[in-house]
């Protein structure tokens, strides 16, 4: 017996996607056969049009769908403080809780050797520039407490850094690490209570 | 902040299949954002050509590129022994085992009068027209051991017994359940050891 190739092809599209393995692939191609082709032709379209209807903000290298951003562009916001995020996702998780008045910066992605990534190829000299450009007081590094995250924040300190010492006064922030609101002490790893020690606030 | 509209689009398709939640679907989308144009207008193509691609084939109802598909329209296969399904998923299942020689015949779905579906909305009524036109020796009932699959089961049997009794002798069977290969009996369910114990054969 052989898929059908109309099946195959699909299958294989969805493989490429994180997190989707070949038996996933083909329960999602299955369920789709009992789509109306309306619907499939919507799915299709949205993907066709995913990258005509977004760009890069020049300013924060977030997704969106204006240059700049309407978080760039929205005159309530401090352009003074700037938190500098690996990925666009984590901006929306940023905003989910809503009480940043700050701008971003997205990076997008961390310095990883084992996967040739380097700041060059990151939007660091994005965030360099505007940096030295003027107007920021505040750069929170906001990279993931992953060891990736923590080079690429250490590497970003250093650069802001320099900027900073000729002449500019920037102070320079990392987010805090620590155990998570509603998680339990005792399946914290080593690392995290360290860290939470480390990082403890007087009450 | 609010997230391009291409991108809110994708999300919400994405959202539409089984198993992907608001979460997964924006991890999704984010990461098709790094895929190059033209890989994802492949993709947008298989799932407009998925339908356009595939029918169900006339005999077994399986999705296939021809009708009839290829197991039905194979002189190698055993045209006496029908192994029903409820999905076209389960005869991909059966055909990695390689060993089964007959052909199928796909329901799609079980009877479930919680979600209204009952047996008019499966596809029985061709498999009783199939054994109604003969030639067929037997019927292996493959749904799951669900309660739904079972009652699905209760009911074919019923009907092809009434056809059976009308002059055919049709031997129906029920595909073994059982402890899986592979698997512990520390942590087999209640129903699954009383169906193991049930289906002991000699040794």
């Amino acid at each position: 017996m052989k898929t059908p190739k109309a099946v195959e092809r699909l299958i294989e599209s969805f493989e490429r996607l994180p997190g989707i393995g070949p038996k996933t692939a083909q329960r999602l191609t299955f369920y789709l056969l009992h789509f109306p082709q309306s619907e499939l032709e919507r799915f299709a379209e949205s993907l066709t049009n995913l990258k005509k209807g977004t760009v890069l903000c020049s300013i924060c290298r977030n997704v969106s769908e204006t240059d700049p951003c309407g978080t760039c562009g929205d005159a309530g916001r401090d352009k003074g403080i700037v938190l500098v995020v690996e990925q666009p996702l984590d901006t929306l998780a940023v905003e989910r809780m809503g009480k940043f008045k700050g701008v971003y910066h997205v990076i997008h992605g961390a310095i990883n050797p084992l996967e040739n990534i380097g700041p060059d190829e990151l939007h660091i000299k994005e965030l360099i520039k505007r940096v030295r450009e003027g107007g920021i007081r505040e750069v929170i590094l906001g990279t993931n407490p992953t060891m990736e995250g923590e080079a690429t924040a250490m590497f970003i300190k250093k650069q802001v850094g320099e900027v900073a010492f000729n002449g500019r006064g920037i102070s320079i922030s990392r987010l805090g690490v620590g155990i998570p609101t509603g998680a339990d002490i005792e399946y914290a790893d080593e690392s995290t209570i360290f860290q939470a020690i480390e990082g403890r606030r007087s009450y």
